[in-house]
């Protein structure tokens, strides 16, 4: 029995991840309503701003989904967002039980859809593979506990874990079944960020590039503390609005009128003691523009300061099977760790293979161990 | 039919394994005899000293093997080594045909076995599943090919490519399941060798610690121009003979006398220019000592001086999924690749997964580009 409630839900799961890349700011939900040991309904969320899951779902079974059982990703909203309150449509449609996979952490909801369900006389059970509905949504819940965006943090490496040879070169370190990989993650993020340093030697266009994609484009963020960034660079080809150039007061008024003229935004943040901008600020503003999850690329100091504020969340690593010696360029130049016992881990590591390429990945574990700064 | 011969080479494939580690300096042979679609007999080279495969696999036979068909991954031997030549024992058991792997690279028997056998009247087949039987000799054949030992350089790095944090502490990146494996390589070779920094250093005992293991124990190399490593080493407490100190002329005379007193060998090689012991000269005088193979386990100095002179054959690479930053020890100090299209590459590249780390493995390309110093 339970293990039929899980096969439910676990197709509820594929369902919600249809969404990918294309529900932020809202979470990716999937439902499925079943009778009489039949489902006679399915649904996901789509988009932000279009119907929910569920009343997808119920609007997929019809009459159907009067006494049947609903299993869903997420505790059904009970606010008025873009779209009416779900539990309103779940028990106007005759739902008689509710399996959640967990609850919504977004405080609007959190056990008050629950409730609102039980109060309606619906039977609910919450946490039918919770730690799977959970993780569908890190990004989203790292943002709404948080209010700042999910950062993955990406990089391509040799097997000694260096960015490129001494002169910068790093084109191309891994293959292009690895680099389509990185460009799909691109088609999942609200915004791809690298730091003023990559703009001026890589000059990177920070689309998604793949064959047959039809998902939405991240935002491009360049974090400069200086507004560096030569107006040959391509990024200035991009559609107007996509472009956030984090900068700090630093940044001379010309370049940020130029910027601004044509289309693209400059978003002053708080510098660092050194000058540079001051992170946490810089999350905070692209939360507040709601930018939940950015996929941050480089370069090295980029990574090191992000990694020194303990502000990345996810680590996807691609590696080659070549060596690049101690006269390469490191993945994080700034970072020097005191000890073994302090090293930054990884948890719930995958290996995929692409070729003879492969990438790694993780999350990153919070509290593990202090950074100390070597420069 | 031919996948059935295939099948037959399989099988001699996986008797040949079972020798692993206790051939040396004779190659690993298996040998398999069939007669009506059967099976009669077979039989793999277990220890240096004692019969080959084929002699085994036709004592297993018995009288079965008149008229049979032998099956054997490595060319039969026709010279006199430590036991009589196979091709006579095949023909007077009456063997019909042989089916051969690969030719023997050694130039006492290239050809010569093949040659003598069709001599006797037998026929002979070369080349089944050949790429398999080759590469299971990799070793043996680098060796009989270079008189130099078969180099495998072991090495434990985070992902971002770093052996140790900047204070040198290295225990222990991996986990316990990785240095089991490398235990397990350590029993397949015939030396494990260090640097005198890491001796000094991890003060190890490069032996094999497993538990049930009743294989060989390889012999320790410690490379130190100087020879400037403790008299309370824990390597000299290993069984006497069991230790080669490489070493230039630069050693003080009386470190030489107190360690060849205590029952170890001194290796006098030449030194290069920065005073270094000369590694191709000490890798002949290893050959010449009948060791055929090397686990290069640091440290990143020595690795660097082999891979300068592009004597690593094989790479093994343990990863944790932490994080040092460029504070911590290059794996490769001693090299800068100029350009992406110069590094060192591996091919043949395999994945293995212990617990949340991984062992990364490949060969490495040869003439693949050029290696220049930064020091």
């Amino acid at each position: 029995m339970s293990s039929k409630r899980e096969s439910y839900m676990r197709w509820a799961l594929a369902l919600a991840l249809e969404g990918l890349g294309r529900t932020s700011p809202n979470p990716m939900v999937g439902a499925v309503i079943v009778k009489g040991g039949k489902i006679v309904g399915e649904g996901y969320h789509k988009k932000a701003g279009t119907p929910h899951a569920e009343v997808n779902a119920l609007e997929d079974a019809g009459s159907k989904a009067r006494g049947a059982d609903m299993y869903v990703t997420l505790e059904p909203c009970v606010h008025h967002g873009e779209t009416p309150p779900c539990v309103d449509a779940i028990a106007t449609a005759g739902i008689k039980r509710v399996f959640i996979g967990t609850r919504d952490v977004n405080p609007l909801v959190n056990g008050k859809g629950i409730r609102a369900l039980q109060d309606k006389g619906i039977d609910v059970s919450v946490g039918i593979l919770e730690e799977s509905c959970v993780k569908l949504n890190d990004r989203y819940n790292r943002f709404m506990i948080s209010g700042v965006p999910h950062v993955t943090a990406k990089t391509a490496l040799s097997l000694d874990g260096k960015i490129a040879v001494a002169t910068g070169e790093s084109k191309w370190i891994t293959n292009k079944e690895c680099r389509n990989y990185v460009h799909r993650i691109r088609g999942t993020v609200d915004a791809v960020m690298v730091g003023g340093g990559t703009v001026r030697k890589d000059d990177p266009r920070l689309n998604v590039r793949l064959k047959n994609w039809h998902g939405l484009m991240p935002v491009a963020v360049v974090v400069d503390s200086a507004l560096n960034i030569p107006r040959s660079a391509r990024l200035f080809r991009r559609p107007k609005q996509s472009c956030i150039f984090a900068t700090t007061a630093k940044a001379p008024a010309s370049r940020v009128r130029w910027i601004e003229k044509n289309g693209f935004t400059v978003m002053r943040c708080r510098a660092t003691g050194s000058g540079r901008v001051f992170l946490p600020h810089m999350l905070q503003k692209l939360g507040e523009l709601g930018i939940t999850s950015i996929l941050l690329e480089g370069g090295g100091e980029l990574f090191s300061d992000f990694i020194k504020r303990k502000l990345v969340d996810h680590m996807v690593v691609c590696m080659a099977p070549v060596f690049i010696g101690g006269g390469g360029k490191d993945f994080l130049p700034g970072i020097a760790i005191p000890s073994i016992d302090k090293v930054v881990k990884l948890s719930g590591v995958s290996i995929q293979r692409f070729g003879d390429n492969f990438v790694i990945e993780g999350s990153v574990v919070r509290g593990g161990g202090g950074v100390h700064r070597n420069n």
